[in-house]
């Protein structure tokens, strides 16, 4: 699943830089920026947590304005939340500076951050950075940006696709960080992902395909149930393909919204393979249920139980747990319908528990939970990691 | 807060006992058994997880029937839970059981279990050590029925209470078990206690007394968000002080419901402080809040974030991720308006950070968290343990 960068590349018009802003105590790279060379068309979707970081209030600002965006900058290190009005101008005063070295207006460019929270920016650093991220910028460059996004990750998340609309060859490049303060929400997504497109499409439709793609994807994973203060996906298209514009209900808005769904999922994905201390990959799909909503609901919670986290780190077929974390909420649940598989081997059926004494079926990296209600036809899945001594250990010292 | 055995006296004509039944693999005692001279008032809450345990369906029945209670049997290594139609067959012949060898009728019996999930009741084991656990009843055996109970609890809760009543001496004296599985529920409790009392009192007005002293104390602590399917609270009241009966809204009733709140307060505060794995025993209260669900709402928000209980875990005031899981739920929060102290450091006042250099103002054993949201009266308060790697060891490692 870790990305192969050889074929990380972006789509036409669009540059990309990373480099050491000295944010970071860590000495790595820590600020990035996604450029277009022509103004972009931008989607986005962010935290609903009422505690939202200062560049979060400005992208939703800036959004609303209809502006062409023209770049994104990024730092990781400080997530520039709860630092009140100064966070907000320091935010802007970061679209500023870039806006300056690149010659385009500051209502063009918008800010992401990402790290600890209640600190102020070190607007400083940013503002000597400015000049060395601009001039690396290159369509090369991807790679470093997506490594200058990251905090706790351990690798950079990178996925492409390339489809063809009418004779055109369209490309949508993704890049994501994740790890730790991950979780679920119903109308936003949860991380930072940037995803660039050269397709030519409108605002409103593009609109629609993101949170088409957003929901199954972004919003049906989770590490440890805790919602961000900066959650951020960004989607620009800039046009450069030359492609015929994407509309709505036409087969160029199915085969560009599965793209970029499965971007989103690759993405999504990889943000659990790589989540804070995992040693497990779990899937967890809810079938049989009496509608989407619902199923999405009873995966989230088990999905969220540490102590079905801890029984999957323990490689422990503890289903007892599933059921527990099933029940914990209100639903159409009834325990004599119900079946549980663990990686296709059935635990309980109609309610009754199977028998097995093999208990090393759940040694492996990945893990597959299969519930199935018995009731009607919704179903969904979610994606998480399981609770390990590492994950206890980087929150319990992280700075 | 550890229990001084010396004063765990039983109210007048109590009886308890506990003993080895081998339904735990460990030897260590495994059945316990509460018993009343004569037959008492009785009032129950439990758990509202839809997967409930045999035993829980069970009491609920029994309860309805306002049938005199003599006795509950609690048996721990085992939850009878997913355990279907045998499973509750399981439960009433327990109840039978001991109802032949005490010469009462079986809907006097209330019948309890904990431990694992999805294994029948080794019900031969039971009745093989029914003999002997009601031989051994007596008023001196409480310790013992405290022991039995536990699960992986490292000591054992009792708290006991004397109060006066008119010219009488009226005790109540409670028992508990936790350590895991643990989490509120609006109606129900979280945990199984015992709280037997030789009060003269109705049941309609127990009923009240139990429910309003359940809710700020049992409903309000939380280990790890995971709530279980055999929850129990069960109080025996029997008279035998010969008191002046206890009514609605008289002094007495005041005294009375005192009492039990102060003894369910330090039961729910031993479960907090043996909770699984636990290094820190953290209270954490809301005030200003707009009501109080929403004061209780917000302060398990933060209680239930793993990433607020690895910090604290990592004594790290990392109030970033307090005010993350504030922000994560709808409330009245404006961050304007709050503020934030830990162990009595205010580190936001008013929305901004208090910019601090000491960080060992955590390192003690007992964490206090206030937060004021300056919006109105509600006020509650919580208390929960931090995430630890014995945490995640225990219940990774849980047979």
């Amino acid at each position: 699943m870790k990305p192969i960068f050889k074929s990380a590349v972006l789509p036409q018009g669009f540059k990309a830089s990373g480099i050491v802003a000295h944010i970071k105590k860590s000495g790595k790279k820590d600020l990035a920026l996604f450029y277009s060379d022509v103004p972009c068309v931008a989607s986005g979707m962010f935290t609903k947590n009422k505690v939202k970081a200062a560049p979060v209030v400005l992208c939703e600002r800036i959004l609303k304005s209809k502006v062409g965006i023209r770049a994104v900058i990024a730092n990781s290190g400080n997530a520039n939340c709860m630092t009140g009005e100064k966070g907000l101008k320091d935010a802007f005063k970061t679209a500023q500076l870039v806006a300056e070295t690149l010659g385009v207006s500051a209502e063009e460019i918008l800010v992401s951050s990402t790290g600890i929270i209640g600190k102020f920016l070190p607007i400083e650093k940013i503002r000597n950075a400015i000049p060395a991220l601009v001039s690396s910028l290159s369509d090369k460059n991807f790679e470093d940006a997506a490594v200058a996004i990251m905090t706790t990750d351990t690798f950079a998340k990178v996925a492409v696709e390339k489809i063809k609309i009418g004779s055109e060859i369209v490309t949508i490049s993704g890049v994501a960080k994740g790890a730790g303060m991950i979780a679920p929400d119903m109308r936003h997504a949860t991380m930072l992902a940037y995803i660039m497109t050269d397709v030519c499409i409108s605002k409103s439709v593009l609109d629609i395909a993101v949170s088409e793609a957003v929901e199954p994807t972004f919003n049906s994973i989770t590490i440890d149930g805790c919602m961000s203060t900066n959650d951020t996906v960004i989607v620009l298209a800039n046009g450069a393909s030359g492609s015929n514009p994407v509309k709505l209900n036409t087969k160029y808005f199915k085969i560009f919204s599965a793209a970029l769904k499965k971007i989103c999922l690759n993405l999504a994905k990889m943000i659990v393979e790589d989540a804070e201390g995992a040693t497990k990959f779990i899937k967890i799909s809810v079938s049989g249920s009496s509608s989407y909503s619902e199923a999405k609901r009873l995966a989230m919670s088990v999905a969220n139980s540490n102590l079905f986290k801890c029984a999957m780190f323990g490689s422990d077929p503890n289903w007892g747990r599933i059921a527990a974390a099933l029940g914990s909420i209100q639903s159409s649940l009834e325990l004599k319908k119900m079946n549980i598989s663990l990686n296709g081997r059935k635990v309980l059926k109609y309610g009754r528990p199977v028998v097995f004494r093999d208990k090393g079926f759940l040694k492996g990296r990945v893990i597959k939970v299969d519930i199935n209600l018995g009731k009607g036809k919704g179903c969904w899945t979610v994606y998480t990691s399981d609770l390990s001594y590492e994950y206890v250990h980087i929150n319990a010292n992280y700075n």
